[in-house]
């Protein structure tokens, strides 16, 4: 059953598993213990860890080894803030970090700490000199990834690095998308990242801190790990990590070619195979593997589970029945349509066979759930064909843009159609959808319930 | 070769080797995915909690797995103090809890709470009585080992439970040491245990918060985990955690009598064997498997290497060479020798030939590091022969003890020797020397440069 939610959690490396499974044998006793068990558990820790150093493109000492990547963006983004408390108490973060980081920021915010999110462009990336423009005298800490887990797109991490050591800010570079492709150029001062993402196991994440970076790690003192990650160290995992680490990076190059033939050509054949769908994130500073669309007049947790039906597994960042940061905050801040979302991220190995399956899968399957959504209108109409009120209150995403879709046409070109609905998402959906079918956006006002968007008929 | 340390982590259990490696298959994906690799994740989560909440004896969804058992201490206490700060910041710990807990105790003050450390008895438990008057008003929560990790002391916490369910306040208890053996008895609230020392795999804790207590999680919001333990579930590690937990308890009653049987053999061939040798902790409530002995004149960690170099793997709290939290802070509390001292632990199915060569190299070993350490005495002599002073100062331990020893017969029965000493391993070694050789001591009182102790002697 193809699997195509790689940026969720790939499958184990062969390396990986190979590792982890001699390793069991050879480091399960505390290598900070100083009989033989624990000289053994010392030796492979050391080398783990120089293996890791070396993919990263770091010394040694500078990594530590987490349980997973988003304890090392907690770790960091607080250790990294209280080693520069002095300076002050402002952290600066693009608007489309991984949860972790948003999170982070919220928890520094409840503190009593200012965090500014720096607003994205269309594409998902943000302006080097926009988020340069956002650091200030007292900032502590800027963050940003290194490419967007939802769409792909690449940041332009090199020049925000360089706006940062120009202005004396370290910068912490989520690196859990791409480090799986190389390492992170740029003059970076923290990085994290999160073995299951590379096809290393589960429970092991990486927090790089340059020589010379203020940090104090927060939370109980631990000696493990440089204090910087408490409890016993992970190890047969960690050596597993490392170790697929290496093998991935070696077939990097040649895998990210063929993957983004196979991106490439989704990005390309899906706006012509479903009617009303838009392919979003960059579509050349991308990260190889991964690839984003959204659906409109489709429920994206439907959509996912039609195509789970036909063997296909991916991921979707649209709103509606999933419980935390929905509708994507990622597909919000890029101002793109979050109902019908689908994201696929090839696995390192994916078949070009089963790409074409997708592709002949998927039109059929957004039809379907289009049929089963295709609800009546339950519209008042107002008097006189200039202007209509769509009212929508009480339906949830898609229906409100689906109803706008059967109703647009009722008015002449220069008229408008009112939509009243007190579905938050709608304010969203409505701006991208008249993006999408090049209509205008008039504006939108507090209604006696919900809201009144104004959409004029242009085309 | 023999590894008599299971205390700091045992040897993969077969079963958890074999859970492991099944799960590497099923378990990698991302059990919130609501796809195929998905649903089977989150089904082996749930049967995994499921198998460990039922060996602990609790729900299953009062159950989380965490990183490590230092990192369920530590969310654990944060998240309970948190939970009951209206009612006050005042926590109890017994003073010779693992560091996990002592420095969380400590990262407590520094954010302005107050902990209390409750003494113990010479053989390392507290008094359910003592224990309980330490509780007050605004005491947020206690905190009790289930047994002693260096000396293998059970506590009464089945009594101290009653008291702090009486008082209305919770209590965590850190069952690290004894999980292996079977459940912790007695009304606790919150149970923390590590999968490594029972001979699952490393990078899995459990915390436990039973229904009802006030529990408020620290640290950025993470929904994995009913949001108290963040970060992607360590999958395969969790399932054979689980898997191995319940195959220890199937059998433990018969490998305890075993190891029993094999521990109370050395307890009491030890100071049989060994001149100047002390067994600590309590000779009936004690764990199985672990028994631990101090030997006069000796450096712990020389004695390590001695017996290193023999074959065996053990530990030492002994002080002197380690970097942290030594001499042992438990050793200490106790008012037990800190020098010399060794801790064995037998993992389960170690062999009775083992124990019996153990027996045949130790009395060598010590020997061996004694005449290494038998250094000239470096004392000046007052005048008269009722009194004496030994000059130590500069010297470390375990000399003071070693020149003390030497000295105490050339005054006459009821005269005393003065020792200065600015080692202030000395203020708990001269005492524990004093007990066990039936010496009166006299008191302490600074010197000109370090203290001097003075001794009396009895016999």
């Amino acid at each position: 059953m193809p699997y195509f939610d790689a940026a969720s959690s790939a499958p184990l490396h062969p390396v990986a598993r190979q590792a982890l499974i001699a390793a069991l044998d050879e480091g399960w006793a505390d290598p900070a213990r100083l009989y033989r068990e624990g000289r053994r558990a010392r030796m492979l820790l050391d080398a783990a860890r120089e293996a890791a150093a070396e993919a990263v493109g770091c010394r040694p000492d500078e990594l530590v080894f987490t349980s997973s990547g988003t304890r090392a963006v907690h770790s960091g983004v607080a250790g990294a803030l209280a080693g520069r408390r002095r300076t002050g108490r402002h952290l600066v973060v693009s608007g489309v970090e991984h949860s972790s980081v948003l999170h982070s920021a919220a928890a520094h915010e409840e503190q009593g700490g200012a965090a500014e999110r720096v607003p994205v462009e269309r594409t998902g990336a943000v302006d080097a000199e926009v988020f340069a423009g956002a650091l200030r005298e007292d900032t502590a800490l800027a963050c940003l990834q290194s490419a967007n887990h939802e769409v792909g797109t690449v940041q332009p991490v090199a020049a925000v690095a360089g706006a940062c050591r120009a202005a004396g800010v370290p910068l912490l570079v989520d690196a859990a998308q791409s480090l799986p492709w190389g390492p992170v150029g740029g003059d970076w001062s923290l990085l994290t990242a999160s073995s299951h993402k590379w096809g290393g196991p589960a429970g092991v994440g990486l927090l790089v801190v340059r020589k010379g970076v203020r940090f104090a790690a927060q939370g109980p003192l631990d000696e493990r790990e440089s204090g910087r990650a408490p409890g016993f160290e992970n190890l047969p995992a960690i050596v597993a990590a490392a170790a697929s680490l290496r093998a991935v990076h070696a077939e990097a190059a040649q895998e990210a070619a063929r993957l983004r033939e196979l991106t490439a050509r989704i990005r390309a054949r899906v706006p012509e195979l479903v009617p009303d769908a838009e392919v979003v994130g960059d579509a050349e500073r991308r990260l190889p593997h991964l690839v984003t669309f959204s659906c409109l007049y489709v429920d994206g947790e439907t959509l996912l589970h039609e195509l789970d039906q036909a063997g296909f597994s991916v991921s979707s960042g649209s709103s509606c029945t999933s419980s935390t940061l929905e509708p994507s905050h990622v597909l919000k801040a890029m101002g793109a349509l979050s109902e019908g979302n689908v994201r696929v991220s090839l696995p390192m190995g994916a078949a070009d066979d089963d790409v074409e399956r997708f592709l002949a899968v998927l039109p059929g399957a957004v039809a379907a759930v289009r049929e089963k959504l295709g609800a009546p209108v339950a519209a008042g109409r107002a008097a006189g064909s200039e202007s209509l009120v769509l009212d929508v209150l009480g339906r949830q995403c898609p229906v409100p843009v689906i109803e706008l879709g059967k109703v647009i046409g009722d008015v002449p070109v220069g008229g408008t159609v009112t939509v009243l609905s007190d579905d938050e998402v709608a304010a969203l959906d409505i701006r991208a959808w008249c993006h999408m079918r090049k209509q205008e956006f008039v504006g939108e006002e507090p209604a006696d319930r919900g809201t009144a968007y104004t959409v004029r008929r242009v085309s």
